[in-house]
């Protein structure tokens, strides 16, 4: 029989209705002649009514605890799909991440999957039923529980289809799959069929909100092929796989802009070795990622280094910075909460030349000046003024003609 | 070192304040010089909120996933408690039914203990940590996560101590300990010092509310000492623990009423042999807990035969009667359901004739007509009318002079 494991976000079972709704979906597909398992997130906002409720008791909460605390979100959404399920004939059983044999590290609130023994998955499987498991937790060399951070479901649901060796893997979500922009911004945004690996990872880490990088690359390491589409509707999302030839005849797939950036200057540092090492251990101290990093040298000798951090940290930077600034004897430490980044990504860029200088000619076209530039092989990232983020998105959907592009 | 296990209901663990201030209580114990473990219930009125959550879904939730369902609110419960310790300085783990090796059998929704295995708990105290256990929940044989139906917390409680041969076990609630009788009815009503296992039982089963029958009859069974005492103040509670000479010079320790009770007779059946057996075994196949039962014989070979249940469960019980009254051939099926019930209990009954005589003559010089009556060795109920229960309540108080009492 084949295999499919299907993934329900927490918008999709945030009440009664939609587990429902969800229980639904899953019966089709296994009517379809699938063996079924189902992985779910804790139900709309309870993940963050438990923060909530955990940070009435402490600021600081252990690890630990805030994951036996957190696990219990998931352990709802199943109980409640795996009710549903039996209340529309189904047999089902739901499972917990340890009970499904999620074996994890021990890094509380953010652990790596190390292994999955599914076991237990397969007996069940075996007997008919629906299997329900838990995303976002696993039990680690401890027997505790552990939860795998942001986007955790998703990973474990990739993670189960590379164990399981399923035939399908559908993430379902509230938009109907990847698009080659946001729809807010350009209403004439299209929805992609397909899409490679390195592809979505790079419109992950530009800012799309899809999906983690991380579940990703885990899909990517076991070639596991997946779809993203929407709980709400029947038409075929995105399938995600490794690339394909035909792909690189699109040179660019998607535009992702994320304008919760922040720019940080540390300028006129006196020339010495280990100046940038300095500077991005002590971030690294402060947990705080850092995304562009550019230096430049003057004719003095002086160093200017500039980087840009999600907005959200600006503060903890400016404060984990003051003194590596002292200390290096630099003249002044700047900020710029203003600004946003756009970027252009697909495979067929390294193929196509010439792709950075007519994106860089359509911006200034358009008189959006660029303040920074990073560039992998299959993406263009620029800063821009936060103010023209949406513009620039337009001008390069347009440009690269993403609106009218058919397979 | 000794060892005290401690139990905190849901109105102790019902916000933030509540869990630290429990968190205060539990670090002055073990300032005191003890080893201990803490067993909570779920917060407040979680459990109700998750049951309303499963009816949303349906009506008819199986007991598997519903138990996998409950036990998030006491797993919620252990890490806010967890969380509170730390942040208080107090080195803490909590562990789930399961983590901390409750084993129960396989009838969810309101399993038993069948055995405890400490071995995590006790490697935990030996490294001065405090011991935070999920109360109401356990795991089967296979493997799944089972509650043990109301009061399960008091039992895991009880179980703990005795598995752990705790030095102590204290039962801390809202009230102050258990009354001579209900405060709400008779002002002069007195806490107790202490209580046999046996009085307390009669006192739950004739509807005081402090605590389960099932948990004290497996104190009862592993001779656990335990204290009922409140939350919210330092003053001692009230000592439950196996039946001393002296408490045999208190003839009547307390008085028990319960408001909520029917009564069903089954009047005019042919005389044949297993007429009861027939009424009760259907009674037992719905579920329905009888309490007293009379049967008598009319001169012409007919019996009535009559018997009162929890006025919640009086429409499954005509429900379930009616076919047997058919069968049967009896003339008619009658119900009541404005009865209370009234009881003293006391192991000093046993030394001392005529209570049964003082009793009945109270209640008869204050025009209280006993409808029922059912005894046991160190209990005396009667039925009567629900609208003289507070009276009579107060009546028998002021016989048995329960507001002069000292030890």
């Amino acid at each position: 029989m084949k295999l499919v494991v299907m993934k329900f976000g927490g918008s999709s079972v945030a009440n009664a209705e939609k587990v429902k709704h969800v229980a639904g979906r899953v019966i089709e597909k296994k009517k379809g002649g699938y063996g079924v398992v189902v992985v779910v997130s804790a139900p709309g906002d309870m993940t963050d009514d438990l923060i909530e409720m955990a940070k009435g008791v402490t600021q600081d909460p252990p690890p630990r605890e805030m994951d036996m605390l957190l696990a219990t979100g998931e352990q709802a959404s199943i109980a409640l799909l795996g009710m549903a399920l039996h209340a529309k004939g189904q047999d089902a059983i739901s499972l917990t991440g340890p009970q499904a044999g999620i074996f994890a590290d021990h890094d509380h609130t953010r652990a790596r999957i190390v292994q999955i023994e599914p076991k237990k998955i397969n007996f069940e499987l075996k007997k008919g039923r629906v299997v329900v498991v838990a995303g976002f937790q696993g039990i680690n060399p401890n027997q505790d529980i552990t939860t795998l951070g942001r986007g955790g479901s998703d990973l474990t649901a990739i993670a189960l289809a590379a164990a399981l060796k399923a035939d399908l893997c559908e993430i379902y979500t509230d938009v109907e799959g990847v698009y080659t922009t946001d729809p807010r911004v350009v209403p004439d945004a299209r929805k992609l069929d397909e899409i490679s690996y390195d592809e979505m990872l790079e419109l992950a880490g530009a800012g799309a909100q899809v999906m983690q990088g991380r579940s990703v690359e885990v899909a990517k390491k076991f070639n596991v092929v997946f779809e993203v589409r929407s709980t709400f509707s029947q038409r075929p999302g995105t399938r995600v796989h490794k690339e394909v030839s035909k792909m690189e005849e699109v040179i660019v797939s998607g535009i992702a802009l994320d304008r919760k950036q922040a720019k940080v200057s540390l300028v006129e540092i006196p020339d010495k070795p280990g100046v940038a090492a300095k500077m991005f251990s002590a971030l690294a101290k402060a947990a705080i990622n850092v995304d562009m990093i550019i230096q430049s040298q003057a004719l003095d000798q002086s160093n200017d280094i500039s980087f840009t951090v999600g907005e959200s940290d600006l503060k903890k930077t400016l404060a984990a910075l003051e003194p590596v600034r002292e200390s290096l004897g630099a003249k002044d430490l700047l900020h710029d909460a203003s600004i946003a980044k756009v970027a252009i990504v697909g495979v067929g860029m390294r193929s196509h030349p010439g792709v950075a200088a007519r994106m860089f000619q359509a911006l200034a076209d358009n008189k959006i000046n660029i303040q920074m530039i990073s560039t992998s092989e299959i993406k263009i990232a620029c800063v821009i003024s936060r103010d023209q983020v949406d513009n620039a998105v337009k001008v390069l959907h347009k440009e690269f003609k993403l609106d009218k592009i058919k397979k």
